[in-house]
């Protein structure tokens, strides 16, 4: 153990250690990380010059729940913070550090095992630990005939996605609407069982989502409430066949008739996957780096732009969209999106049509996420400015319309140009809203442009809010921010989340100021 | 006010009083009835003769969410106990009549605006009066292009169904997957807004189902942890086309091949309904009353059964398979149900095709209600015992399969023929799990058969819970029993939901004992 370990405010180094001591006793020395070295993979991923907030004083790698269990009990007893992370890649919002400095980790990747896959009922059942890799390996490898629904990086946990409310693109994009059935670790240490689950050998625990009175399921999403051990997943049986469209446009105007073109579609689910609208900058930032485009300062000029959407022949938006069913069903879907397409002045369509047993080495890169097989393509983004490249999310939704598409573009577009930051965005259709996922890319070495990147989000989210729209996740250094957005009745969310965490961890050890929830005293950040 | 007033336990004649002068005053004297012919409707519909309980001792009827407000600040004063209900039309689980005898019932049938229509968005929003008949008149009598869910009897509420997991049968039969953004009166009187609603004026309230931070919108779903003012409930924009299908057979045996034939088209979507086996007795009660087939003892024999089949022209079972979306779409996937269907011994198919925009009076009757057009026809099955009919619900879920169907369906035939009571189910399928409805119909004026089919139900929710089946809902004279089963972990799902009744609503006036939450102290029932 090193001497330059972050210790937590109201903790004394002796108490933190004895903490330590005692759980290293629990899960083995193997799985206590105190080194420098070793904490220091689970700071943000994208720590720059000058930033010296959310360090780990250590991280604990339990393998079993009763681990998890006697962990919480002894963090509960010394009164020490603990952070819960499953694979901790959720980089764009702050990895596995956590919010207040000293905090022990606790890291859920030794718990990685696929506890059941059901062909027949179409689910899997998961610990934290499994990525989607994983669960792809344990359904696809193991030759069952389901689909999983996967993010565009397919390192990150299932359940972690799943609770911090991420998106994939099959049937089940909607990845909290397809979790079913979790047990949970309190504050106390005590176990409980959701929906049928509270029932012992129930039989309909991952198949039916609610049991006998209130559900608390998502009590446990983007919370501070519970460590989620275990959680069903829903998956959609292997179909017929898999369309694979793209509309693509090189018009700039193009993004509210788009939208608003598809809207419908994805509203009756004639597109019964999730589309997403991607601004070229994403795939242009998979294939080159800035410089080799443009050496100037500020936002990449129009006709570079305009030149590098034209070297790469596609448009500067680029709309993936997977439907999947019959194959004559599926052939219906996609002529009423080329119809739709027909109405967008600048739009071109393409599709491949795969069988849905197709081998994922006969899939087209682009065409993969969707058909739920995980992959990394997207990392390649992310040296877009040269050097260490991190970036930082800012996340809104709105409902679903052409008008609503262009006023956060424009918005995010005007933002960043003032700061000389260049655009990058997708745009994820639900069938009622639309989910805007804008990446700031930053070069780590340059600390002035990577506090521009963080200064940029926080005006946004103000300034959304101002407008009427939400964050639906948030980087650590502005959760606090984006929870006082939310502040209907005088903060009568924020009141009622904290009486919930007063009852349920009286001594405030789980994860405190996760998504702006604080345990009772102080009520505010002070790391 | 009359002296034959129910007072609930460990408060004084003079303290209820006291309340009601209170709330007379918040609401007006027209919407506080005490007189025993006024309060008579808000017992259990189907009370019989030696059946004194769940006694009313008043029922106010708040307009305005300021005034639920105010009721909830005087019950916590005084300690009065509430028991909320919307319309009440809860009948074969207790209708309006509170757990706790001589709670005040807070009945909200005069909060009836629908709030908004979105067209665009496909949703509605609304107060808990809203009955299934009056959104269908805000929203299709007003022209909108858009369909709603009901479920068989449309005179209940909307948010009251929702809110007790209640089910309809079109692409958002699942009503609680169907609900976006809530208000909440909480035990305090204070307001919380959820989801997206938590931020004033956001525009995604009803299009998105979540916010920033734990989600508690199904806390307050079979709860007394809140009182629901305000829901927004998806819609489905109306449809090219409509295939009301049947398969019908009349072997006994098919249950289970009918179930497996199902499956996979319920699971993939290919029937985007929720379809609903129906065993003939439901058509018969319709349409005669027991004696027109027998008048002996014990349960219908089985050829007294047959010739009643025969007599309609339908089978022993009858499922109702609702498909929705563009016409060439229906086409081929009503194709694969009939492919489906030619795997079952005796089964045939009928089918009519409506276009969407089709008038209510043109479709048939047994059609409307997948088509999200509430009527009443079911209620007419209520009188086949003769007298004044009245029934109690059993109400187990199951993966969704033959095996279990048919090891449900064998349980519930077997308990009620050795009572000499009648069966009578229907399965709904949803994509994972089946719902087993099964309604004990009585004489309201034979006790002891009113006994018998109260018996009957808390036998099977005892087998159901040792075979690993649940209920989703149940009459409140069985709600302690149900929660009961409920008992993983040392009873963790009763503890945690103590906890959330201790810190939410510490004077324990919200609905005490609904779905066997008490408050602290005693926490039994005690009435």
């Amino acid at each position: 153990m090193t001497s330059t370990r972050a210790v937590p405010p109201g903790v004394s180094a002796a108490m933190l250690d004895e903490a330590l001591l005692r759980m290293a006793r629990i899960v083995g020395d193997g799985a206590l990380l105190t080194t420098d070295e070793a904490v220091a993979e689970f700071r943000d991923p994208y720590t720059f010059a000058g930033w010296e907030q959310y360090l780990p004083s250590a991280v604990v790698q339990p393998s079993t729940v009763e681990q998890v269990q006697a962990i919480v009990r002894i963090a509960g007893e010394l009164g020490v913070p603990l952070w819960t992370t499953s694979q901790g890649r959720n980089n764009g919002y702050g990895g596995s550090a956590p919010r207040v400095s000293g905090s022990v980790v606790v890291n859920l990747r030794r718990m990685n095992r696929v506890l059941e896959v059901s062909e027949e009922h179409a689910y899997a059942v998961v610990e934290p630990g499994v990525s989607f890799f994983d669960l792809y390996e344990a359904v696809r490898g193991a030759g069952h005939r389901l689909w999983i629904s996967t993010p565009d990086l397919g390192w990150g946990s299932v359940v972690g996605n799943t609770l911090d409310h991420g998106f994939g693109f099959t049937v089940n994009g909607d990845h909290v609407g397809a979790q079913c059935g979790m047990e949970v670790v309190l504050a106390d240490g005590s176990l409980l069982r959701t929906g049928m689950g509270a029932m012992e050998g129930n039989r309909a625990w991952h198949v039916h989502k609610r049991g006998f009175g209130p559900s608390a399921d998502g009590l446990f999403m983007q919370s501070n409430l519970g460590i989620v051990t275990r959680m069903g997943v829903w998956l959609m049986p292997e179909p017929e066949a898999y369309c694979a469209g793209w509309i693509r446009s090189r018009r700039h105007d193009d993004l509210g008739p788009i939208v608003d073109a598809l809207r419908p579609l994805v509203l009756d689910r004639t597109i019964n996957g999730y589309p997403t609208v991607w601004y070229a900058q994403a795939f242009a930032a998979m294939r080159s780096v800035r410089s080799d485009w443009y050496t100037g300062d500020g936002p990449l000029p129009d006709e570079v732009f305009s030149a590098m959407v034209d070297a790469y022949g596609i448009g500067r938006w680029n709309v993936r969209i997977p439907i999947t069913g019959r194959r004559e069903v599926v052939e219906a879907q996609w002529r009423a999106v080329e119809r739709a397409a027909a109405q967008i002045p600048g739009a071109w369509t393409e599709r491949r049509l795969y069988p849905g047993d197709v081998r994922p080495e006969d899939v087209d890169p682009g065409d993969q996420v969707p058909a739920g097989i995980p992959g990394l393509h997207l990392l390649q983004r992310m040296g877009w400015f040269g050097g260490v490249g991190g970036h930082v999310g800012f996340s809104p939704i709105a409902p679903l319309s052409g008008a609503n598409a262009v006023e956060l573009d424009g918005l995010v577009r005007g933002a960043l140009a003032e700061r000389g930051l260049d655009y990058n965005a997708a745009f994820i259709l639900n069938p009622r809203a639309v989910v805007l996922t804008a990446l700031m890319f930053f070069d780590t070495g340059d600390e002035a442009q990577a506090q521009a990147a963080f200064d940029v989000c926080k005006h946004l989210v103000r300034e959304a809010a101002r407008r009427g729209f939400g964050e639906y996740r948030a980087h650590l250094d502005f959760m606090d921010l984006v929870a006082e957005q939310y502040a209907f009745g005088d903060h009568a969310q924020r009141r009622f989340n904290e009486r919930l965490k007063d009852a349920l961890d009286p001594a405030g050890v789980l994860s405190p100021g996760k998504q702006g929830i604080w345990p009772g005293g102080g009520r505010t950040a002070d790391s």
